[in-house]
């Protein structure tokens, strides 16, 4: 059995970390790490626990018990796994950091739009970007994984086909997202009091999400020139979920079927990507409670763009469930072991 | 592998049963029947299904279909059971109506609560009441189970306990229900047009419900003088759980410690109750997704009252998930197979 | 003009007496004193009184304001008015005081259900209840408001009056309670943040909510044996509206029609109360926005109980628009002026 | 006092028109005409009206009741306005629809995307789109004004300045909208049953809802070439509100504060438009319950694009207030009587 550790257990991410590996087959639960939760049982955290695991959370020093473990996931605020992760860690333990972290391979622009000294920087080019569909191999032979943003992950599942077949204005490309509040985490903020979120909608991080520097540094792989994306996110009234709604200027002619092979031809061998049919676009319900992401599309001939919408459960292919998915393509397992379920409707 | 159908296969239960079936190491389905969505492909009606399932609902006849089942689970509204059910489609196939078809014992309460005529009269003692827990070897020797109704599954898990121990002042029993709402299932209804139940609640049903004479049924086969509850269900703006707040009047001075030791003899063995600590209430979130039935309590000296609160999953523990725990208890399968998943949150 | 004053005017009940004042006819906003946004522009903080009001949030010292207003609102935590007020202070100015500092009688009921010290037991005696309906013209004749809490505002307009004609058994009363989330207030707590309790249903202050003696005290007012009642208040995922739900034991038979008469002829003159029709329950929705109580009610014959339920808006009677009301009745004004708005559907 | 009927009293948008002209100063209800409600009380449908209204309704024709008003609204469904109006009619009554059917002066763009045949071609010319702001003088003189939709509206206002100003590129322009759900109507849909949308988001209506043409032939009054927008509504999990989200290629260097001096050019003296501060963005919250459409935008440098996001009240600016300020305008009223209500918070 894979000894997992898990530190900010008792965070949203954290948590779900926990249910899915709970019951996952190659996989023990061995440390659950709270710095806020110290030295509480975790299901008076989480009642959903409750006679399921009778663990405690503990605040642990990751070095000494790194020595213990397989493999580590960091569900910590932003710049602390920098501060935690050092050589020797890895040495002795493959690490999956959910933070912004190591996402950003230019320190700048890291430090710019976290406004977080980045200590660490040796270690960011020893982390690989954990989109799994997209980074596999690399994904296997790294003992640091940085798991991506749960917008980048839509946005960029969404797009990459598109972007690497050059087929989009380069400049052109919008992204108008949609998030469950679950996304903004657990801790305290009246932007996440229930009363100032709920029956209500609004643009949030305008221009300044930290999000879109990710998004361009993936997108930025495959295009000659270096693009700049608009992306613009939502806060939405109600608990999990992201809807991308992508817009992007053709650049050529091309009809809904040839863009469908395109995408068939990247995805058709991948288990958590489904297409939906023509005419039919993704919804957050088809996807909450599972580790797919579903993109749909339509070409509007009209104005010569096209639209593509991706949509996935923020808190399972967005954070812990793509983790997971990593820690399965480095320990060789098949790649949804714990993974499948189905989403659940209505729920 | 056990053979499955299920009639009603596009309602919330019916969808609720394939999801969890889907997954269930010794079945298979055979069937989705559906008279509504007939030769629909289903997971063009549940996208949730979408790369998962290819099956297509057919509008099936459950008489020549039952030879070649083992088990046919019927989620179809009430009055439709009681018509297709047969004496020989009992010796073919064993039975789970998850309707109110032959939950009361009593035709004349049928035919007065439903405002159905009950022409099947001779199943009704066929019937067991599946309430899993309490009829459990009743259950493992039937071919018809009457799954019970969301509410009674609740309110009477949260009860039994207390009434047949004689605790309470049987005349001074209330039942306190709030529901999600996708307990009024998929039909288009005023009622739960979204505008119409979203930010709102109201009680509905009051005196008239028909999982009241359901309620005092089970209640009265363990009290001295027949008693009559007082049941007010309310409907909430959410889309999954009930919680029971029961009231009762003590017969005898008695503690929290001396009723907790109660329900521990009750339920210690029982793998889907779960009594939750001192002064912690369930909460509808810490079930959702689960089979699971939380139970707590407190008793207010003040009033020489005692207030019981239990919380389930309408559709998993109040319909689908009991309906497969049902199952299971028949084909002596361990009694969680394929029900084991834990609670979602925040989801 | 009446010259008002609003302390605590950045909390939701602040922000709702600014809203409903600031078309009051008679009166003139003077002062809007809040700690934690001294010195911001209102609209900063509401932005829904852009191009409205541009006045800006001052940390005022009640005493010397007192002499240049005619009237002040105390919308500060529990605790707060009890330190502020002075006789000095009243003969200035009226006070209302939303907060629960006054409106228990018994000092040491006060300090062992709120956990504070009271320092200020003089003015206990000289608070009035601001039951509006019911305290007309004590309040008239005040000048120092206890203005009512939402749950007691609720359950007391529903059960005066069968409790005044003594037709309840004095020790059956349950008030199983219901309310939306912003009745918690605009204070950070993980009980109100969004992903806590949206999509869940939760008993809270079981036995130990706060308002549980205040209902006592008022309906004790009209019995001959002092009595608890059992008071469970659950928090509901919407944003506004209380509904109580209350059940009584009927003390002799008695049908609706004789109820009905009972609760016409304390209602009748009453602009703001509202009887529902026969087998018509009130539902949050119809009161939202308004300044109404609705009260409906059924005769369970089969349980000898009656229930009896209640709808307000928590912010509007049940706070804000009460204490206006009362202003209205200290100014002699017309009881319903600047309350008179309808009831806004769907919102 | 103006005698004003309305017709489709018994829809959302008809219950808004009742309650606002029912404290409209100068404005008395006459006629509540529904087909589906025929000879009910109104407050027995919409019960907020409960001791407000006693009024019935009733199915009317609208011919011969025209001679005994002096404004009517048709909140009817697509497809009636057209049949029922005549000259006859436009003689004797000043008439507000607020269908779509004569917002688009081209007939066939009409029934192509409405799928109606047009049998009216005449009153299409003589119909006046209602978009009080940009239109004041026409409407003054019309005696037919079509409102316009709740998204051309709010996207309209948001973007009509910079299209005057020839700002944008016109080929760029991508307008990401998002609607509570009370913008479907009351009439039962599987789309907006209560756990079909709730808790979830769509994209719908994708390049054929019938708000692209409206907002086409309204922003082309104003272009140099026809252009062709890229409209993507979504359906949110809220009862009210509309968030438009747009964005257009900048045709030259400007920034912010040139922009803004644009918007308060063309809006200085409009009462119901609010600007929003520099990088504070419109959120539905802040206007739900009133007349005020609020605006907000930003220049981003890196991709050269503006965003501009509007927020409305579906119900009021999009549907009824707008058309009661119509009303005002046509009967030289003050263009803000009985629409000055603050935005409600928290609701």
């Amino acid at each position: 059995m894979i000894k997992a550790g898990i530190f900010g257990a008792t965070g949203y991410t954290g948590s779900e970390l926990v249910r899915i590996l709970y019951h996952h087959p190659k996989v023990e639960i061995s440390t659950l790490s709270s710095k806020r939760h110290n030295n509480q049982v975790y299901n008076s955290v989480f009642e959903n626990f409750n006679k399921i695991s009778e663990m405690k959370c503990e605040e642990e020093d990751l070095e000494s018990l790194s020595e213990l473990l397989d493999v580590v996931f960091l569900a910590l605020p932003n710049g602390k796994a920098l501060e935690l992760l050092t050589d020797s860690i890895l040495k002795n333990v493959k690490v999956i950091d959910l933070s912004g972290d190591f996402r950003l391979k230019n320190i700048d622009v890291y430090e710019e739009w976290y406004k977080i000294k980045h200590k660490n920087e040796a270690l960011i080019d020893r982390a690989t970007y954990g989109l799994s569909e997209w980074k596999r191999s690399q994904i296997r032979n790294s003992r640091l994984i940085s798991n991506p943003g749960c917008y980048p992950t839509c946005a960029l599942l969404s797009l990459l086909p598109l972007i690497k077949e050059g087929i989009l204005e380069e400049s052109s490309i919008i992204i108008d997202a949609k998030s469950g509040v679950s996304g903004a985490g657990r801790s305290l903020n009246l932007t996440t009091h229930f009363s100032e979120c709920n029956e209500s909608i609004k643009a949030y991080g305008v221009k300044s999400h930290r999000h879109t520097p990710e998004i361009e540094q993936e997108l930025n792989r495959f295009t000659k020139n270096e693009i700049s994306v608009t992306f613009t996110p939502h806060l939405l009234p109600m608990n999990r979920g992201i809807l991308c709604t992508c817009y992007g200027v053709l650049k050529k002619q091309i009809n809904y079927d040839e863009i469908k092979k395109i995408y068939e031809e990247y995805y058709k061998h991948e288990f958590f990507i489904r297409l939906t049919k023509e005419d039919v676009f993704p919804e957050t319900k088809w996807v909450k409670g599972s580790n797919y992401c579903d993109i749909g599309f339509t070409v509007d001939k009209r104005s010569n763009k096209i639209i593509i919408i991706g949509a996935i459960d923020n808190l399972i292919k967005g954070a812990a469930g793509q983790a997971i998915q990593n820690m399965n393509i480095m320990f060789n397992l098949k790649e949804n072991m714990g993974l499948d379920s189905i989403p659940i409707f209505p729920i």
